[in-house]
């Protein structure tokens, strides 16, 4: 997984069925040379927060609802890092 | 899913029999350090558009039929930013 | 998919028995830094043709033999780019 | 599969339900620009002990549940390098 | 897949029960920023051979045993290249 900061979130009125209600957060991934990836949210991740993001195909399995067309996913708020 | 904004399109004449009517867009990422993906658009995105793309194995379920050999789609068009 | 062209092929006698008979082609991936993957040809390509490469697991539905060990194949010959 | 070294942990409290109770470890890829992936433990491994990490979507293989969304896992602790 | 040359292998004592007499072989993937990548041989490589390598998914399908966390596989040793 990787570790990111939510940095604003992302509207698309026009997308495919099955996205419609997913909410898109930007997440700002952590590293020498950072980068934004855009994750839908699973666990009401809000603006600032310090968050897990898994990618590619098991991001699907973050929902009940199988099969969509995401590669992105926050699953965890990190608390703290030691 | 990945931010970026379409730049061209793509015509392939001698494709994979699966690819046949499948309308390939050209999308350049945003970051640091930009790159160009082609991409099966799913939602009538135009040139200039800014779009959300979903790569790898779950790009496939943006479609009715799956199991064709694709790893990027647009799956939204993009309002704003906040 | 990535855009990229054809500038070699690759021999390799000792492999996997799932791979035999599959045609290897090292692809040159355009972008700010270019790198080179080899792809397994589905279309017939030829050296110094511009072409698009499927990767990851769906790579494998470019083929009527599933579930072999490939990761990157070339589904289409580009025309031209607009 | 990727070689790093166990860096520290990330302790989510709120998160999604079928990561409850896993471990998440930091682990600092080795290369010429390492990088942090955060990973979920499966062999116990300790603060800076050098460990296999298995990415993707393979990486829910190494636990008896499957269809979880995690992306990496680490599989080994490494003894040495020849 | 990708283009390399076995530099090293890794002996990895504790490892998840289904990884058990997996030959680990460190490879060096050619490119302008070379890296490496731990792959599991399936075709006998050795020391300083340049090797085809599977990554993502798909690696596991080298093998008789599916549904195990690796996420490369050598599946051939190359012979030259054109």
């Amino acid at each position: 997984m990787l570790k990111g900061t939510v940095i604003g979130n992302v509207i698309s009125t026009k997308k495919i069925t099955d996205l419609k209600g997913s909410k898109f957060l930007c997440v700002r991934i952590e590293g020498e040379k950072p980068y934004d990836l855009i994750a839908v949210d699973s666990v009401g991740a809000g603006m600032g927060e310090q968050v897990l993001v898994t990618t590619g195909h098991n991001a699907q399995y973050a929902f009940q609802q199988r099969e969509t067309p995401i590669d992105a996913v926050i699953v965890g708020i990190i608390d703290e890092k030691h």
